[in-house]
């Protein structure tokens, strides 16, 4: 496999090594070859015979050997030349260092396109360009111009920023161990998707963890998350994403060029990905020390042990929050507290085993609790007490996270007093981290991902009466007219083939023909202003509701009069009569939504004002099984009303989960829908009264 | 003062000194002696004769000399003679370090309220008990069991939990300075508003801070934190509040025996007493460093300043989420800083030096941008390049801190590389904090104080119509009755008496009463089930709306048939015939409601099913100014459509804020009101038209 060579090479060219010392061909070369990397290095640089003792080449074509990588470190003009003699010398795998590339504008962007088609027509593995290049500790490989090579371990890590990795690096020294650690620059070739199906893999990784300012193919990430997740052994993958508001999103796009959506997208990309998110580089970070030293819990039930109370509850606070429960011991396990710890100590989780604890009342506490089959997982919490004894305390905890299999993070809240035993935690693999809500929310981490490997979310949705060709049709004809916005008629026309209930609807350009469609119609109707320059037509009093058959007339000529007096240069055509429902319907807001780079998102929330004003709106990419609609639905705040609450009744849920999937096969039929708006539809407590009352299309220009 | 005599004690007794190495009696004697503390020590321990080559009394009535300070270390049963003897002494202040007062029960809270009653009685200053002392660097005065020392610095801290000290101590060693230190554990005579109120009048103190778990007296926290943010010199607050959750509360009351509130309660208390939350021990922390190293900002634009572009955007995300806003830096900055920096470089706010930034690069950037007016503080980021100078860099960031006047967080995201730049910030009191987001929501908290220093928070509410002598008729009336709930005529007759609109009502017995009454109303009515028994009216059928009049007979029997059908063992004392607002107005909830041990809540949401599913409600402690309602409202989720959205009309404001104010009078002139529900009050863009619609009100039992 290409990225096997890429990432594992016996023979590297490094094109553009210096001589010059603190220049990155003088680093990178130098951090090639001082970390014990077995296989050969070829310096390219014509100015100069031997470079660190070896012979020097003046291009890549000039070297004999069969070469597994090019490192290319030369002006940005020059590279793609460079790339094709790779490429011709059937060099299998290339990192671009150098910039000059995406990130600075059109001509830049042009010269990106240029590696692509070279990437492509030579079938060669490429990273980058603008980035660090990559390391690979198990084979003393540093193949960056990072200083700090971290230790072996069994987290993949790889970021868009190359700065971030040697931050990170330096955070994580003597403390976290990396199978890869990579910076992906560009992307131009080489992403966040190929990366992470690749290092799935790899038996000797348990931790899959990126940085990155935005993506470019939403459906292809949550396939791979979720496949990632199916596999037999955990996996867990963890996200560190900027660009959250629109401040961080402009500063991200002077960065590296990436377009980046909407952070809320993101949030239902990752959700929907089974990706975890870190809220901060600090929270990253305590995230893969606990993935990366502990088993998934099988439950999300925490036993605190602590040796102070107040820290007991502050762990308590973020633990129930995040998603935790606090385990609720066992008789057993209380009765045999109450013979071991003094009388003033907590018995109950969070257990308090007092300030004067010596570590063998912490080993006997631990090993009570961590046999009680209540207890998922353990945080133990240490504060500096006269009589703490730090270095034997830990020792005890070593052993519980040993004997129970169990995962186990210790927060030892102090720094100088407790050197000693925070090194021998480390050395031993027990995730350290000295504050205690940030403990708690670790341990969150590790229960959210077990909870994700129980869950189902593989039923396909099963769609009867879908017409394809006829929605086909409807968009045709508004495509040959020129337009990209849909008529109200073609949108209902759309949505209809496609199994959306409407009222009866007739569209009249008279009062007479108004009267004649409501006495039709036969009950109370609305009128509807028919305008293609406007788009509320609430705001421009261009909607009037529960008209009696008899009075349509009258009600036509006003609607126009008000509207005219409003905006009085619209083309008005005329005005919808349409039948009104019986009963009051809940208000449901559905629609499509094109996120550039990323995909189409279903959007589902309780309508009116309401969805404006808490944004209380569930998104998901489409494609969507059926567990995904009810994951929506369930997640939004308003559910309890959508249920039923406070004995009102709830409405029939499952047309509605029916109604998203027949939304996402939309999507996935038309990409062309650029957004859709289904505003509302009115829900009922028996599937036959939903009706959507009104409905927007626009299509991608 | 007292309290200079506690804490700036000349001579200390420390009852229960003991020669017995690792117990607390002997800690704390050395500890007194062995940190330069220049006052003198008497040790009492009647079983030897000296300790620490100081001679030993047998009791404290046996040194001849006069003593400022007690400090108690004996088993709890015996604490109150000894206090005694020290009040008979003429002992001015007291510690009690010893445990088993409230926190063990009924029993400990006996002999706690006996040290209460004893140190009035003798006029004593008393800390604790159950505390672990406190630290005074300034005069080398380690009067506690803790064994660090903190620096001496601007930073007055005191908590709850003795252990969270310890923790805190080690945790901030060597980077943060502390006037006082002071465990006050459970609070029986000195508590949080008394040590505010002290340290807030010392000059050397520019930080206050503190841990609790439970707090007893609402009104005077938010008295004692406006008058102290009121100051000509800011002292910004800070706490760390531990019991957020049903769990946490649990864990915390077997902890301390401290009643908490409900989380949000606090949440409303720390607003209103203008008190900085920290959100983990972790930020807590971070503030304290930000608030001692700082002044505050002019306003809230940040200019951010970075080596590495990723790690920019996370501190964007951050300072966008908390309220801050970037620096819209000036043309002419970005004029100087396009001629200093390369052109791969970022000139907007954040600016991007370059991963090769030297320091002077840093300088003459930090130069610029700090110059510019709207720049109100600095976020300098620096991450481990192989070029970059960390110390230098370091310099150049003290010395613009120095020179700009402005407050400067630097984030060295970086450990093993930056041990000495780090050092060299500590040392020059320039907060480090290595995770970009951190270092800016702890710049944000600044900005808050900032902010809320300009705010005027004092215009009284001047309420005409206030009948305080026919509420209070009602109230005694009911109980007298031996009500504790009144009735719905009660409730209306007290709100009426303080100035509250209701429709037209009338109480009615019969169908026939029931139409007389609607036809005198001579408009639409609602019918309301009047019974003892009944709570949710409409949960049972309980009320009828949009009635004719001259259907309101035919309504009265329908409406008891099925109250009776559904509650057949409710008493039914008939019918209340209510007059209907014409138009639709927006329903308010308005309440009161009790917090025990912290004061009484004014509430005011938007009402209907929303405000049980959104929790959408704003919550005050009374009483209120006219600011505080007004930020009450703003506050809501809500507030768009009270105050007009999409086109549609607002409520009128300012007779919703009024109503606020009356709640509040009410509050303040009947404190055993525990629970009034004003649900709902409608509103209308007219002041004229406000009509409560049901009310109800609970004593205290």
């Amino acid at each position: 496999m290409q990225l096997d060579t890429l990432f594992s090479p016996t023979s590297i060219a490094v094109v553009g090594a210096s001589t010059n010392p603190g220049s990155v061909g003088y680093t990178l070369t130098a951090n090639l070859l001082k970390n014990g990397y077995a296989g050969k290095v070829y310096p390219v640089n014509p100015k100069t015979a031997t470079l660190f003792d070896l012979p020097c080449y003046t291009d890549i074509t000039a070297i004999e050997d069969a070469i597994d990588l090019a490192i290319i470190i030369i002006p940005a003009a020059s590279v793609p030349q460079v790339l094709r003699q790779a490429g011709e010398k059937n060099i299998p795998a290339a990192i671009i260092i150098s910039s000059g590339f995406k990130e600075t504008g059109t001509t830049g962007t042009a010269l990106e396109d240029e590696l692509i088609a070279i990437a492509q027509e030579y079938d060669i593995a490429l990273l980058g360009p603008n980035c660090l290049g990559f390391l690979h500790p198990k084979l003393g490989l540093n193949a960056s111009f990072a200083v700090r090579m971290p230790e072996d371990g069994n987290i993949a890590f790889f970021s868009q920023s190359g700065a971030l990795c040697t931050a990170l690096l330096d955070l994580t020294a003597e403390y976290l161990g990396f199978s890869h650690f990579a910076s992906i620059g560009n992307k131009a070739a080489l992403g966040e998707n190929e990366l992470l199906r690749y290092f799935a893999q790899d038996d000797h990784i348990g931790v899959l963890s990126f940085y990155t300012e935005g993506l470019t193919d939403g459906k292809k990430i949550i396939e791979t998350g979720r496949a990632i997740l199916a596999r037999s052994e955990p996996k867990p993958i963890v996200v560190l994403k900027s660009g959250a508001t629109v401040a961080g999103t402009r500063a991200s796009s002077s960065h590296t060029g990436a377009l980046a959506g909407s952070d809320t997208a993101y949030q239902a990309l990752f959700d929907q990905a089974r990706i975890v998110r870190a809220d901060s580089l600090e929270q990253l970070i305590d995230m893969l020390a606990a993935f990366s030293h502990n088993p998934l819990p099988e439950s999300n039930r925490v036993t605190i042990v602590t040796n102070a109370g107040g820290l007991g509850v502050l762990a308590t606070d973020a633990a129930t929050k995040s998603g935790l429960v606090l385990a609720m011991l066992s008789r057993e396990t209380q009765g045999k507290l109450e013979a071991l710890l003094p009388a003033a100590a907590s018995k109950h989780n969070p257990v308090d085993v007092l300030g004067d604890a010596l570590a063998d009342r912490y080993r006997a506490t631990l090993d009570i609790v961590a046999a009680d089959d209540q207890t998922d997982m353990l945080l133990v919490i240490v504060t500096p007490q006269t009589m703490t004894e730090a270095k034997a305390t830990a020792e005890a905890i070593i052993d519980i996270k040993q004997s129970s299999g169990k995962p186990v993070i210790a927060c030892f809240a102090g720094r100088e007093s407790f050197t000693d035993g925070t090194a021998l935690l480390q050395k031993n693999s027990v995730t350290m981290i000295p504050y205690p809500e940030a403990a708690a929310e670790a341990l969150a981490a590790l229960s959210q991902v077990a909870q994700w490997r129980k869950e189902t979310l593989s039923t396909p949705f099963v769609l009867d009466a879908l017409d394809r060709e006829a929605a086909q049709k409807v968009i045709e004809t508004a495509r040959a007219a020129g337009r990209t916005t849909l008529t109200e008629m073609e949108a209902r026309a759309v949505l209809t083939a496609y199994g959306f209930p409407f009222f009866a609807t007739y569209q009249t350009t008279s009062s007479e023909a108004a009267l004649a469609a409501a006495l039709k119609i036969g009950k109370k109707v609305a009128l509807k202003i028919v305008s293609p320059d406007i788009v509320h037509k609430s705001d421009v009093g261009g909607v009037l509701l529960d008209i009696a058959p008899e009075d349509a007339a009258s009600a036509y000529d006003r609607l126009m009069a008000q509207v005219k007096e409003k905006v009085p240069d619209a083309r008005l055509d005329g005005a919808l009569v349409v039948e009104m429902s019986a009963q009051d319907g809940r208000e449901i807001i559905l629609g499509l939504k094109q996120e550039p780079g990323l995909g189409t998102l279903v959007l589902a929330g309780l309508g009116g004002i309401f969805v404006e004003t808490f944004h209380d709106v569930a998104m998901r990419f489409a494609p969507l099984t059926e567990e995904d609609a009810e994951e929506m639905i369930a997640g939004l705040k308003s559910f309890p009303i959508l249920s039923g609450a406070r004995g009102q009744a709830g409405i029939h849920l499952a047309t509605l989960y029916e109604m998203i999937g027949r939304l996402s096969q939309l999507a996935e039929d038309f990409p062309d829908i650029a957004e859709l708006d289904i505003n509302p539809v009115l829900a009922f407590p028996e599937a036959k009264h939903f009706r959507v009352l009104d409905a927007r299309i626009r299509l991608q220009p």
